[in-house]
């Protein structure tokens, strides 16, 4: 007797049930099993010491989220052929397949990373791997699937993704504020006209589950202390390389320094690169830090001894663009206290982050109603939904500068 | 060795310890165990089949997270003297004595309950049994206390009773997204000039906070098949009291008949109101209900069978006021069912609903900035606050009338 | 687009799904709706203030677990069809419908009542309400069905009777010792030559649930201060009935009156008899209470007011049938106190109580190994099985005594 | 206005408290920020993908529940001044200070760690940095405090350690079962003549406690995937050092090198040990498993892709020693499978592994009656302790072998 799916175990949801077939053969692929070594929330958790859950995690989570969605679609009569769950399963379990090592330090690193043409390389390459079993889920995940409501079950403004990473991010923070009411969501889904809805009486979980977005976002995402520690990690990885193509050695796990130290301009082969970007994770970053926070450049061993032993930089949060006054008291005080090896370009960063809690510009949420009418959220909800962007700008700097 | 702390048990918190002396001796009079009997949620559970906590573990939830709030406060350097603190912890644990069965249900059915001043009279009697040891609690909970933020701890827009229902509803009902990060709200409040305010960073909890009361009223507070049981229950009691004045003789407990069948205008005796006020509770209204569902009177017992065997009416939500002539439409269905036995009056109500997730009018949330400025949170957020008075319509009557 | 099933919120499991059918029929049914009215727990919640969860909730999550049951063991290929699966949901929601107020108590205080005659009587009365369709649910619940494994699951060893209620409990009394890893189980659960096993890899976890058994029995099911309430229960119903019987007049709830002051000997017509019964509930024994409270019999009025005010008897354990002398003592000092009102043989009880965590003399517990083979579980645990009968034994008498 | 404290979220607790000086200056020191690389569970991550926690946050949750015990047991009138809770809070804090990578593989791999010594010389070290504050902590956790329920709260048979360990291995793994009542335990620790005892109604929570000890063995701290990817990291860091002494050079972290690639019989001075092992984290072992998943040695680089691709070795469990014929019949398969190059020694291992739920035979718990008698648990539990070592035998080879 032996079941037919494969049982995860999940603090979250309890269990995560996988069928035997193309499903688990994905998660089984190296590619996949990669996925465990890169961490969801990249530095978070320097503020939320449990928030080291994986992209693997996440995505199996939102493989579950998936299959529960599909069947309370059927449940009302909505047509989904076993091909088409699979297809939309495998999109879910594949959406995040290209992400590197801390996802977006080293996107801002690397000239040569573009996110979006690694997913493709990542799923066509599997695809082939899978002779051509992944065609349905690459249509989906392009939006070129006739049911759109599938694509939108995958990437949309209330997908399984968000779904899961809210709630698992809540989970593993203990943000408890960041909960969403994902189940009573998910049970309120509903296809009109080939696009995903949402019942009437659902409006007050998706103002929930709006607001609990914008909190997660300057709670955890944008933490300061969590964007400071970006910041860091962004500046080192570019001192080293300043320093590598200047002549200097550095060590550095071989792949990484691939990306890292290859000439500007150089165009690689897409191949090449996958090889070489399949063997990345979390790991080879550290490992990088861990080396160069003996290098001999003040710099580089600044930054990096501040990430290892967790000296962050002060981060301060204003309302407008920092006036230039105050970072040039900064730049001076930097400069006296640790001399010209301070290169204060890595030392000192300004910059803004944005969020925007429900974009309604991209698409709409789309409420039904009882009488079978469809309206925009934003014209059934008796409050105003949260669509401005939020901008906040920011200074970052060493501490201890007596300012 | 005996701990000088009496443990309740409780699911939300895990435990609520209250230390022996006024607060323990105040639990355990009968007034206080009265509430044991009566449901913080009346009617809710028609909904939500495991919203059956009482206003007895509410008031200890409450106690439990006025203690976590001074003793956050204290550490901050806010002084308040153990008399005070133990002032503050009475008029919590006090502050919903004067509830009644059903609470609203029956306040609204009967001309003589007034339930200010039924707080008023048992406090004062208490008072009077403990010899005067809650004078200072009823300055707080009356605010005549110059330390203003203590009477705010009790009775104010964050307040611990809020704190503690919305926690404790929401567990209980099992609508996770009420819950609200009261832990993490009460570790940022602090004082000032004072009065209670909230650290800055504790902005996004506080706006969630908003948005889960919000979402408590219409999910749960304002359902609307507890919102229809409420008027059938109200109705029922309307009913029995004309049958009862007209002269027939319907059974009552004993308690409930000395407020329910008594003479308009009669003008009682506050001492001997209070006798019988003190012995009634959800059982006293239940047990009517079961008398009467065996009642001669059509619309008596068709009502009170409805609420017993969870037949309720249907209720719509309309946005503006239910037309007349639809009104006028359902009357011509009942009567033509029913006949003339059937009390339209009683059988068909109309009526609105309003709630405001946040009222600025009355008073302001104060957010305190590191830099020691205070200002009003509609000030701070970037996001509107949910100020609107949000109304909504209802027709509500018997189903089966094929309309 | 109306959804197959009707979705009720539980906060244990978040949401129970039931479909639309004879299953919503049954709930819908005064019958079922009765449980509303009839705690899960009695009067534990003297101890536990959070156990008010009722019959009604617990005959849904059952339900929810069985569901969860039947498709686990269809994806091992078990076959069970839809009329099977049927069957055993209804057998499992109709588990506890013979159930009276606060159960024990009525049943040991009146000899008229025979708990299984009376689920008998309502099942039968159902299936003929409901035109024979609960043929097949029924003789499940007898065990007269070939697939012995259905009635397994309503009632053995590791049926979802227990599982519930273990899960259920420990949730609403915020016990958090006697969670019991119900879906780990359920998803181990499998069938061998018709009889329900658990996979060898589920052993640890069914040690656990007979752990937790055992703690919940001790710590909740049988705590002194619930037994003590429940004794005095008792005894206050006896003591109403003699005085009944010896013309006293009292007030109580006609239903409950029928049975309780019925003459002895009196052999009443089993229809008539199910009519009653099934318009009882906790209510009526409240409101009794509540109206003996102010009874002129002193021992009457005493327990009953010991049980409003939770003034209850103080309950010793002794780990062997407690000693004359000590009774003798305990007797006088009460006689001393309250003079010869005070009946001694309804203010002091003597007794045991005892449980056994696993019985394995009934049925025992198999293990299905890999290999196919399958053994029980007191010959695969490699720790002893709890398989002792523990008794201890009481006495119990009023607080105050000067003893 | 500047709290006294710092506050760290946590997922299993909501919030930890650290005040101010040593304890939190303790927190920000290198040796401690390093075990935020250092995973509780080392490999067991393969089977519970949550199971990334820290020991960072496990000191952290450790050292809040030892204030709650302390709270509770002044509560009850036990003298700890200041300076003692300050001490035993800094003991618990550093109690895992010691630990290395992926803890017990290395410590198995390389003759010159020795744990304890370790953690003695990481104190010392630590003291000297602090000036001598740290001796108080030090007696303590040497257990030559005269008040000897301290060392026990921070090494005993329910000491913090534990308390914390399961519940956030049971939290972060998802196995409920593994959930302790840990409040309730802390709750019910009193002393008695200097030693910690458990209030006698705590006795069944403490048989809770070591039943759900027992099942967090067998089922996480020694399932067979994570004890099989275990061994074959050791074998892996085995085989490395066995290529690296015969001269093969292999790519490894400086500071691991520096462990692994020694001459044997080399005498390291301990300072120097200790500056090396202080830089050492789980990175250093992933990174060299990176690095030598491409080596050219077959087997070196079969174990660690095995172990970066989740294709881990079968583990069989035996309740007597493998028989040998089998053992040998494994040996010839991987042999005609992969040929010489498959060093047998190290992709086929046999061994065992125990554990004893209770030992009663080092110290025992002890129960407070309300009498004032203390005796053994094992003297007043009803049913058996769990004492026995229960030892289980292992073979592990890898997968495919078609046996």
């Amino acid at each position: 007797m032996i079941a037919h799916k494969k049982i995860f175990n999940d603090p979250v949801y309890g269990f995560v049930s996988v069928p035997r077939g193309i499903l688990l053969d994905l998660i089984d692929h190296p590619f996949f099993q990669r996925l465990r070594r890169i961490r969801q929330l990249g530095l978070s958790s320097f503020v939320y010491p449990g928030a080291l859950h994986t992209r693997f995690h996440h995505a199996l989570g939102a493989l579950h989220l998936m299959q529960e969605a599909i069947e309370t679609l059927r449940q009302k009569g909505v047509d989904i052929s076993p091909d088409e769950a699979e297809g939309a399963c495998a999109a879910i379990l594949l959406h995040d397949i290209g992400h590197g090592p801390f996802s977006h330090a080293l996107e801002h690193s690397l000239a040569a990373l573009h996110h979006e043409e690694l997913s493709q390389l990542f799923m066509e390459r599997l695809n082939l791997e899978f002779h051509g079993q992944l065609e349905l889920a690459i249509r989906i995940f392009r939006d070129e699937y006739p049911k759109k409501f599938l694509h939108q079950l995958v990437s949309g403004q209330l997908d399984m993704d968000r779904m899961d990473y809210l709630n698992r991010d809540s989970f593993f923070t203990g943000v408890s504020e960041g909960v969403i009411g994902y189940d009573r969501i998910i049970k309120m889904l509903a296809v009109h006209e080939g696009e995903l809805v949402v019942e009437e009486k659902g409006i007050y979980s998706i103002e929930k589950f709006l607001i609990a977005r914008r909190l997660m976002y300057w709670q955890v995402y944008l933490h300061k202390t969590g964007v400071s520690a970006e910041k860091m990690l962004i500046h080192a990885l570019r001192r080293a390389r300043e320093l590598s193509l200047s002549g200097v050695s550095l060590e550095v796990p071989r792949h990484l320094g691939w990306f890292l130290f290859r000439e500007p301009d150089s165009n690689p082969d897409a191949a090449e690169m996958l090889a070489h970007f399949s063997k990345l994770d979390d790991n080879d970053l550290t490992a990088a830090i861990k080396y160069w926070s003996e290098a001999e450049d003040f710099t580089l061993s600044f930054l990096c001894k501040g990430l290892l032993d967790r000296r962050l930089f002060r981060l301060e949060w204003h309302t407008a663009p920092v006036e230039e006054s105050h970072v040039q008291n900064i730049r001076e005080r930097i400069t006296q206290k640790w001399g010209k090896e301070a290169i204060l370009d890595h030392l000192l960063y300004t910059g803004s982050e944005s969020n925007r809690a429900y974009n309604d510009t991209r698409e709409q949420i789309k409420i039904l109603f009882k009488d079978g009418t469809v309206k925009p959220i934003d014209q059934c909800s008796d409050v105003p939904m949260y669509t401005q962007l939020v901008t906040k700008y920011f200074v970052c700097y060493p501490k201890g500068l007596d300012l």
